[in-house]
């Protein structure tokens, strides 16, 4: 339950989650968020869309994103400054994501990690691509 | 149940929704994306960090903004494109936070809308601040 | 697992349920319905009120109607036909709630069974008030 | 995030919410009120009635209606005095119902406003109608 330090962190690291969306997992996601999108909760209008059926909030996947940079790398002790995101393909109820972040920069001295963040659905297509900044744990 | 175009947005609209944080929300949070980083749902290691008490994950006032774009601005039928924020301030269980949307910007011809993307606390502080680009809906 | 039939029950009879109602339960509640009122969810909103504070959806309590009825009285097998109710007084967030039902009427040869349907709290101050009509099972 | 006052409402005037409803609706339904007729959470029971398959609780439906009445017309500020439903038929899991409230009368000089409220599904079938009666927030 510690996180690493920015020395114990190294450029190219990388760490990982994945979860198969489930329609529980998108209601839920609205009845916290309020974001009731008929995109996302109402399959006769999503039917009318350009995606033919109902799609997961795209944060959703920005929140498996969270969940790997706050429990694996850096870790817990981490504090998280910075998300970009760019959402690239849907994501469907029924489809399994990967979460991904790897580490591309360091900033030596200021205590920052800099990741590439992105999603991967079943297919292998990247469904989700971006860019955190982190403040790891200092030492001690 | 209908979205904005693009021509009837202008630079200036804005939309808005708040939110008492609830225990609970963090905790649904976490259990829809798995992000257990301990500052969220663990009160013994969020007291012994720089937070004091367990924090909610950043991405779920995130998620406020996705309900500020997706129902109200440009509102349903739109695409969400990219997100970018920086999380300036922690949000606390118990935390009133609204989450504000305004238009910044039109890229006339290519279906684009840019807004600033915002969130404050009930002492007016600036906790998480960011931009999102849209598609809106199109015409028909 | 069985319900009464219209046979079985006798005017005057009763059955009750109680449960504090918790904030997770009024945020869940707003989750799933999508009714974010102000009043239900936003601490600095309700404050403002006539309330002081955050209330239940009054509807919650109905649903604790519709547990005595679909459970116990007349039971699993019985057809919800309506339901009438007048909101007497703010349920609040740590209320224990009572919800009673009591067979006021039979219509024989119709199998039809009203019932005066009630909430009160720890207080024991009527908060919701009304009339329920059930269809029983049927024999076999 | 403000209602309406009784002078700003006209007979007439409507406002709606569609979901499609989850078996994770139903199932938290159940949770939250402790309805757990097997009819909405025992599929072998509901197989062996006359509507041969779980059912959503007839509640969970009036809970749209108090979603529109709390947060579109009359809005946040108004008062829910009164709620009358006939339950007319079935609401499935997988169902996309529309709840609908009209004005249909309002009571000058005290400040009441009723309004018809009804539930389709998307068969444009009417599942449960009935009437409400509200007390809309005060100028100022």
């Amino acid at each position: 339950m510690i996180g690493k330090t920015s020395e114990e962190i190294n450029i190219g690291d990388e760490g990982n989650f994945s979860k198969t969306i489930s329609e529980s997992d998108v209601y839920m996601f609205a009845g916290i968020t309020g974001d009731f999108n008929p995109v996302h909760i109402n399959s006769e209008f999503a039917q009318a869309t350009v995606f033919g059926k109902r799609i997961a909030h795209g944060i959703l996947s920005v929140g498996f994103i969270s969940n790997v940079l706050g429990t694996q790398l850096p870790g817990p002790g981490a504090i998280y400054l910075r998300q970009e995101c760019k959402f690239l393909k849907p994501v469907y109820i029924g489809d399994t994501i990967t979460a991904t972040v790897k580490v591309t920069r360091k900033e030596e001295g200021k205590n920052r990690v800099w990741l590439r963040t992105f999603c991967t659905n079943q297919k292998h297509e990247i469904v989700l691509d971006g860019e955190a900044l982190m403040m790891p744990r200092k030492e001690g």
